[in-house]
């Protein structure tokens, strides 16, 4: 097994690759924002431009510009800025409402709206980390006005996003809402003291994602309903281990700010370590796309194939968990889905990561981004894990429980 | 090579067991209508009603009773007419528009609806047979109520269906839509003369299907703009072979029923012969979900998984092509189509066929329906092959060119 250090330099090298990949084959220079349809090679395939994959590198790039010294480059910033940019300029239906699009064309013309809250969400994010690294305020005010209405939609009525009221669809919560509700609050509490709107959002998000905690935590279930009930049927039963995970250290963040030991233990346990034990095929390695709560085949076409997003969210969940208690075997799942993730989806001939493997660990797609994936997942995930590591590395003593091997 | 007669009675006794399936695991004595998502070996584990298989099941039983002696059992039809009247009672929206759900509650209750033409159809094609079956008008007379709103829809304005009209979002054409329009005009002439209306209506699809065959005939795109042009990006380079083929055979009909030999052979070569070249995988065969006209990865995350239903239409298409003009390689083709898809898909120990294996031909859902899968595609490929090979073994001369092992 490697050490720390080698993960944390091995990591910070492909980060490095990654957004190297990026900056050459994803930028609009003519209306700004990014393609993400790119091929193995980079190669553009198709230039519509999708709001959540631009929101998401506008993050990506300011983030890392902002606290990542090797990155405080100005054509990251700018690149960023011409994506912000894009956004305000084009991502709204119209000029009345916060509700943007989904997809939009080279030039910015809507293609195709979902009746979801995460092209806002992502808006959101991105401008508020552009605010942040330019030093602009007006950016982060944008950022404000769609967070209150991601959170208001999630609160509300789910006919504002143009969702048909049917008699025999039961009310329901799907997991990303509150967790992209959370998820939001932390991104504008970062550095700040005294938001005490934003504190009720975390707060808020955090207690409506225990809700799909069930069975005496034993499963993370994809939709509930409202009051925290099962839901009959496949959907009732859905479950996406590597979502669970990411919504696991998104808690555990939330646990560490309030200092609630107690959610800490829980976030670990309930969505980290139960979502690996029960989501990793022990067949073939690597976290399946969907189960069923109850041993049943899901009704997804992909649920048993290795999906990029999934693997990378579960290396930050273990390694935050590992952080905030250091024990050894949560060391070694990290290591063992790290390993599982560099051996299997990266490319070292083109940069960035496969998105898309069969059960059996094989590319299925060769495409490097699409519709669903851009310079996020794998980017945000090298990050938050380079910091940690670096933490960790930085940490005074060794930990309590040193690893060894199995 | 196993003869005709060899095929035909393994057709029918495969067409015996599969009914079976779905008779002893489908049925809702409480409600009427039917189960779809049925586990391997048949257990309901979800009481979901998807409107398009209950069409279809309805048409399929109906169809049954109808035209094949040993299918016409009390049973069969009682079955179907609980499914019919159970669409009748619960699948319209509100009582004063054609729209209906796209999934029910078990007793009814509309759960989701789609934006697009498609369970409308399904009613429309049940119902149609279960007034030829029962000889009861009024199913034939909302029958044609909806085949009517079906055509509307597709020749008119997109936000009928309520779907937004955006400035970046092309007009287009799917294929699905001009192949349903003539599968409906085809299911009402049926047995009919001087319905002039129907006979437009199958014209009117008929030509708008072959908007979709381009670069001189050489691919067959799944969405291409109103006037015939191909459409940027991915979504216009997207193929269905399998959907291409059941599109042939549906405008073999159509040729045949004109007298149009032109037509016919342009149908067999375009959308039989070349949709099986192109889209059967050399490696591991079978025929691919989806393809990129220009040969890029697709993004749909299934496209090199092997589905029943696109094997299943092409062994129909196949069988067709060779009924229509017959030529050995279509026979081979047929064979060999045929041959992989009862070795990959068929279960021996509960019946019915596996709807969804990996690329490399395992078996990737055990489910044996779901939300798109349920008694139709296997049904109806194997009553249509029973019957070709039917009046292939009733013809009195041999073949012009006789088949010959290659």
């Amino acid at each position: 097994m490697a050490s720390l250090s080698e993960w944390r330099d091995r990591i910070a090298a492909e980060l490095d690759a990654t957004i190297a990949f990026w900056e050459r084959h994803s930028h609009d220079p003519q209306h700004g924002g990014f393609f993400s349809c790119l091929s193995r090679d980079g190669t553009v395939y198709d230039e519509t431009k999708y709001v959540w994959m631009q929101g998401r590198q506008v993050w990506v790039y300011s983030r890392l510009y902002r606290t990542v010294p090797r990155f405080r480059r100005p054509e990251l910033l700018e690149a960023a800025r011409a994506g912000g940019e894009f956004l305000l300029r084009c991502a709204r239906l119209s000029p009345d409402s916060p509700r943007v699009a989904f997809a939009l064309t080279r030039d910015g013309r809507p293609v195709r709206v979902q009746r979801t809250v995460f092209s806002e969400t992502f808006c959101a994010m991105g401008l508020d980390e552009l605010g942040r690294a330019t030093g602009e305020q007006r950016y982060r005010a944008a950022a404000r006005e769609w967070v209150l209405a991601v959170w208001g939609w999630a609160r509300g009525d789910a006919r504002e996003l143009g969702r048909p009221e049917l008699s025999g669809a039961p009310p329901q919560q799907a997991l990303a809402v509150p967790m992209v509700v959370l998820a939001l609050a932390l991104q504008l509490l970062e550095g700040a003291g005294g938001d005490e709107e934003m504190e009720a959002m975390a707060d808020w998000g955090g207690q409506r994602l225990l809700l799909h905690l069930q069975r005496g935590d034993a499963v993370v279930l994809e939709h509930v309903s409202p009051e925290g009930r099962e839901l009959p049927g496949s959907l009732g039963r859905l479950m996406n281990p590597g979502h669970a995970m990411e919504a696991g250290w998104l808690l555990l963040r939330l646990a560490e700010r309030r200092g609630d030991a107690g959610l800490g233990a829980r976030a670990v346990a309930a969505l980290v370590e139960g979502p690996l034990r029960g989501g990793w095929d022990p067949q073939h390695g690597g976290l399946f796309a969907f189960l069923d709560a109850d041993g049943h085949c899901p009704t997804q076409l992909e649920w048993s194939m290795k999906l990029w997003w999934a693997q990378a969210e579960a290396m930050v969940a273990l390694l935050a968990a590992y952080a905030h208690r250091p024990r050894a075997r949560l060391l070694r799942h990290f290591q063992r889905v790290a390993t599982y993730a560099f051996d299997k989806f990266r490319d070292p001939e083109h940069g960035e990561w496969f998105g898309y493997l069969s059960r059996e660990g094989n590319v299925a797609l060769t495409i490097k981004g699409g519709p669903f994936k851009g310079c996020f997942h794998v980017a945000r995930a090298l990050l938050l894990c380079e910091e940690m590591l670096e933490g960790l590395l930085q940490r005074d003593e060794p930990p309590p429980h040193p690893p060894s091997p199995q």
